[in-house]
């Protein structure tokens, strides 16, 4: 749909009417990670008996695709609101780490290997990187919630030394399953990197490329995380890039 | 901050960087639609007793900064989840309502009399039209959210037939307080036009411009409508940096 930009020339790289949505349904029923609280979505007043439809909301603050703040695991950490919008956008290079078996760590290696098969060129500083492990084709079979691909401290080092604002993954948590010491998050929130979780498997639409990545989250107030909308744009190729 | 995308000399009409949050903190205590469920955001482990801040987030559908979706008027009418992503980023025209008192409704002529101070060119198929009453600046007290500025039916009849996408306000609610027949609810909403609700009163560092807006509300499935995150990103006015 034309919303009647393009008769200004103006040159655009991001192109915006095709924005694809990367976030998982919130509904009952829906995966969470093991042991944090069931969702609960519930109508409360309905068109037939109320004239209006409203619902109630009830549902642990990493429900669904989310965001972690340094919060998280730090007490004196950024809480979720106290992150900048202007955060919540940035261009992000998409990995393609689905060679990994389910269920193993991503290690250094990995990243590096899946770097170079990248369009784009360098890391820049700032970029968010985004791992597609493929474990979000998987959505909703029970038994790939507690072993999913993950991201090792290791990798998490790497991605620091290379300075990206943000990590996301298509799974619920980015930390190897039941870690007790959680040192992937520790690494990445220590150092002011803010992690997305749970994006859904559309991301493999974007494999080895650039976008542009979206992802704002609910503003709760000294919050450690919340849910939010996380969104890919297409740069353009031709329109404005050189 | 440079996150790396200048030296490409790509040409920006948004100025992403000086993003600007318009969304309400969602906290314990927040005002809401009298008669909404109060919210109630909890704590429920927490890094001394457990090594990790996570909480539990309950709360109405319409809390805080909030899309509404046909399906809160219409059984029928597209749920939250179906209005495509692109929907919720579009460029928008912030229109000074300030000059009605306090609990006044926004009549055509408001309208027109506001838009004709905008220093954009006319308003275009596809606008979002955002509604700065000034309520915004009195968030918090409560014998406002009983008695505020809204959008009378003849002026949503107006809109629609101007074919706007949406229509923002800075308050609780677009209709007048009270309402039995919801008229300007269901102007908007039978024609596809969103609302977004509670914006917050950084609004007013727009008036009469035209900025990119976006407000990426949480995916909840056949939802009547879910709080956003509300952003403003302004236009460059000469088209670059470079």
């Amino acid at each position: 749909m034309n919303y009647g930009n393009k008769e200004k020339k103006i040159v655009y790289a991001y192109d915006f009417e095709s924005a694809v949505d990367l976030t998982q349904e919130l509904e009952n029923d829906m995966p969470v990670y093991p042991g944090d609280p069931i969702p609960v979505f519930k109508r409360t007043k309905t068109i037939s008996k109320n004239g209006v439809n409203l619902s109630d909301l009830n549902l642990g603050s990493h429900t669904g695709t989310h965001i972690d703040a340094p919060r998280h695991f730090f007490e004196e950490g950024t809480p979720l609101d106290k992150i900048p919008v202007s955060d919540f956008i940035g261009e992000a290079i998409v990995l393609d780490l689905s060679f990994k078996t389910v269920g193993e760590g991503i290690s250094p290696e990995d990243l590096e290997r899946a770097l170079a098969k990248t369009s784009s060129s360098n890391l820049k500083v700032g970029d968010i990187v985004l791992c597609f492990t493929g474990c979000s084709r998987l959505w909703g079979r029970p038994e790939v919630n507690s072993n999913f691909t993950y991201l090792t401290a290791e990798g998490a080092k790497l991605l620091v030394s290379k300075r990206v604002r943000a990590v996301g993954i298509d799974f619920l948590s980015i930390e190897k399953f039941g870690s007790k010491t959680h040192d992937t998050h520790k690494e990445l929130l220590a150092h002011g990197v803010f992690i997305v979780e749970s994006l859904s498997k559309e991301l493999e639409r974007f494999l080895n490329q650039r976008i542009l990545f979206m992802c704002f989250p609910i503003k709760f107030k000294d919050g450690d995380g919340a849910p939010c909308r996380a969104v890919a744009v297409p740069i353009s190729q031709e329109g404005g890039r050189d």
